[in-house]
């Protein structure tokens, strides 16, 4: 991509077409300064086939904020358009339109309240909310859509993918599967997710992180074809890097050649007054390999040694490989447990792609449009109920029982306060009928807030420690049901009544008006 | 992301850590400018679970070619790089070796050869060929490896789409649901390997066609919420774009409301003097529903309009719903061919994401370095035949047999010229004593061809339409049994005697100098 298409390609015209004449009708109808109200929120967690996550980790807003504070109409952009002709050969945006484009300059004028970055989220709830003209607001949805869905989905992959580690290290290695530049974004997410580190130089310096890596087989394979082999090729980086000697023992022959060699090494190593750091298996049986490895080590006196398991992991397979390490250990009179408490994970393709649900389905659907002041609720209809947004201005709290834990998140009206008082009836989100009593609440806590407005961002960037400070501590106070990596027990989002009245309500009046 | 980020993120620095502890490793040793070849190939097609392809179309190479060409060594990368330490505190890199970075100052220094993009590509043989300077080249792996793996995967999902449409047009629609800024190369791939057009805007810009897109629901929404319905969006919506009216009809209810509000409109656009272009569907039974969608407009007059159907579409969904329409078409007293020829596809998250199969596992190996003017034969030894890459400096051929059709895919030694008899002795990339004859040879075309040397790209860029008419002629003369969606036949990649002869001697050397 040359450095124009660049420019056009990520700045204004990052967007759907159908988004700007859209917009078009808006401005010709008058309707393009009426102040409107979007939500993002998604329906489904991500579900991965034989296991499903029970909750999400919210990430891409910072970007997105950085990208909405930055963007500005071009002439070039507008160029673009000029050249665009309907059917009959007319241009199909109006110089006026464009003129108003170039006028309103870029998406200076929306405000946006959105849950903070980092923080655990759940189906249905309105996550970010959108408040502008708008023309300008359903402009910004394929930008908004876009960063925020990619994120979330990785930085929840890489939480469960933590979660399985159960406090061992895992580095992200994905940058090679992953999509066009797209990537750093990625590594972004599994960084906010649950990666402590990654291998991806460029993001983790914009990130404050130490990027992580040693040496790959053509390394090895490059000192075989020189004719010193792969003990050659140890040698050569336990000389170049003396501190950090983590030896990739799969080129050749694990068992036979890999570990003796890097024994071999770690022990010229010691003799020359430093400590090595581990080994990486990245082929073959992880779990058997680990533990014949662990073995082998511990029989040479480097029982501290770090064993870096890497290829084609995810959340379950780390879950299946510790499992298979405690049941195999002892057959090689090993213990099992020191083997788990050595491990570090490499996890590549499958954080980075989310692999087995690729895409998180977040929308960012109308909810209200002022009149004269007033917020006029909107909403689309649907047969399956599931699908129809919830409309209105909102608020969205979360309730935390008297253990600390939380127990539900809770939409109500904008006008509606529910910081006090210790209980609230609440009602299903999509089913009728269904209220229920949330007792015994030891707090309410406001989930959404501003985050940007008057054509700036409310409050400085959260680091990148805030960031997973806010996610273990959501995850702390979370059920360890949801956590669960297979069949999650669901949690709660709920209505107050004012908002499930207004919503069946609307139901009612739109089905009566066809 | 701000400007600072994107520059050190999509840079120089846009690779792995490894890499570059590599790399000073060589610098060390003196290796860092001994010319290196690289091979970039994959091993496996794409297998989305129950269906899969039988051949891959490759892209990305411009956009690559772009980087390469314009990325350079900053010294703000050399100022991230002087931040990283090692656990005893010192620097992890040495000042010498970052002199020599910065003077080397990019990727200039490697020349590149390649299968032209838009090409159809097999497993296991070289689609691109990297030679130049050893630590360079080690650096350049992982761009490399981002910028072709993700595209050549979107590539070949949308000509897998565009097989299914059947000749009908595709429209990409992924943009929201796709990976951050990496969105606009898959709407690039997707262009190249089947997309008709896409409604992203910008990157549509970028590469000379025209955006589609029409309306989204909040338009219906917000008519409905000033109290004009349905039928006011419609209204307007014709009154805006009266030469291409295409109506999204599913946000109230498709066929008590939509369709009969857009055949109204239909009837008023055409009373105007205008005809319409057409109607969209996007949720529900969308076969049923084009059924009905037809019977109506027929009645109704309307029997040229277009029916867009989008909403989770892949080429599995596409030939069921295509199934579906001709057998229940009769039912209603329409004509199933005749729905079928006025389908649209909108095809969203599952091309952009390549659901089901979200990586392509594309590597990039050493096969060879420079000893004295020869080139000495690199490899990765491997217990799994398949893993092993095919060593030596290398020739890709192309076979057609006397109907025209491409019948195998030979690499050859560097040395080896194919080109002309019409009878070839190959083997089996990676089983033993499999050989056979290809006879009746029409002709022999080598594939991988120059595109990079001497700090320059050879030729100029491919326009799009090139690369359209690269795959489409590679398609027409690739056996249908390959094309199929599921069960493809394979397609043969073998290697000549020479290079059998070579694999099989390295094998031996290693596995004996264990």
């Amino acid at each position: 991509m040359t450095t124009d298409q660049r420019d056009l390609t990520e700045g204004f015209l990052f967007t759907d077409q159908y988004q700007l004449t859209m917009s078009q009708l808006y401005w010709k109808y008058g309707l393009h300064e009426r102040t409107a109200q979007f939500d993002y929120f998604f329906r489904r967690y991500p579900d991965y086939g034989r296991h499903q996550a029970g909750y999400a980790v919210f990430a891409g807003l910072d970007w997105l904020l950085d990208w909405i504070d930055t963007t500005r109409v071009r002439e070039p952009d507008l160029e673009h358009l000029r050249k665009q002709h309907d059917f009959a050969g007319r241009r199909r945006f109006d110089e006026g339109f464009l003129s108003w484009l170039a006028e309103t300059g870029g998406f200076g004028s929306v405000s946006i309240r959105s849950v903070p970055e980092g923080r655990i989220v759940h189906g249905h709830e309105p996550i970010a909310v959108v408040e502008g003209p708008l023309a300008v607001a359903q402009i910004l949805e394929t930008s908004f859509l876009n960063h925020l869905n990619y994120q979330t989905l990785v930085a929840t992959k890489a939480s469960r993918v933590a979660e399985a580690a159960a406090g061992g290290p895992v580095l992200e290695f994905g940058m090679r599967r992953g999509p066009d530049v797209g990537a750093n974004a990625g590594t972004r997410a599994a960084l906010i997710g649950g990666a402590d580190a990654s291998s991806n130089v460029g993001a983790s310096s914009a990130m404050g992180v130490d990027p992580q890596g040693t040496h790959a087989h053509s390394m090895v394979q490059l000192f075989m074809a020189l004719g010193e082999g792969e003990i050659g090729a140890f040698r050569a980086y336990a000389a170049t890097y003396p501190e950090e000697c983590v030896l990739l023992v799969d080129t050749i022959d694990t068992l036979e050649s890999g570990i003796p060699n890097a024994i071999r090494v770690f022990e010229e190593l010691r003799a020359d007054g430093h400590e090595p750091i581990g080994i990486r298996l990245d082929s073959g049986d992880l779990a058997h390999l680990a533990v014949r490895a662990a073995q082998m080590l511990d029989a040479a006196g480097f029982s501290d040694t770090r064993i870096v398991l890497s290829s084609e992991l995810d959340e379950l397979a780390m879950w299946q490989i510790r499992a298979q390490i405690v049941d195999e250990a002892p057959r090689y009179g090993v213990d099992g447990t020191a083997v788990l408490h050595r491990l570090t994970y490499g996890v590549g393709t499958r954080l980075i792609t989310s692999q087995g649900h690729s895409a998180l389905g977040g929308v960012y659907k109308l909810v209200a449009i002022d009149e004269a002041g007033d917020w006029l609720p909107a909403m689309k209809i649907s047969d399956t109920p599931e699908k129809m947004p919830i409309p209105g201005d909102k608020r969205v709290w979360r309730v935390y029982d008297n253990r600390g834990l939380a127990t539900a998140d809770v939409v109500s009206g904008g006008d509606e306060d529910l910081s006090s008082g210790d209980s609230i009836e609440v009602y299903h989100p999509h089913r009728e009928g269904i209220a229920r009593h949330l007792d015994g609440i030891r707090d309410v806590e406001e989930l959404v807030v501003p985050v940007y407005g008057n054509g700036e961002r409310i409050g400085s960037p959260p680091s990148l420690d805030e960031m997973r400070k806010r996610r273990s501590l959501d995850l702390e106070r979370l059920d360890p049901g949801v956590r669960r990596l297979v069949n999650p027990h669901v949690y709660h989002v709920s209505l107050t009544q004012q908002v499930k009245r207004l919503q069946g309500e609307m139901i009612a009046r739109e089905r009566r008006s066809d």
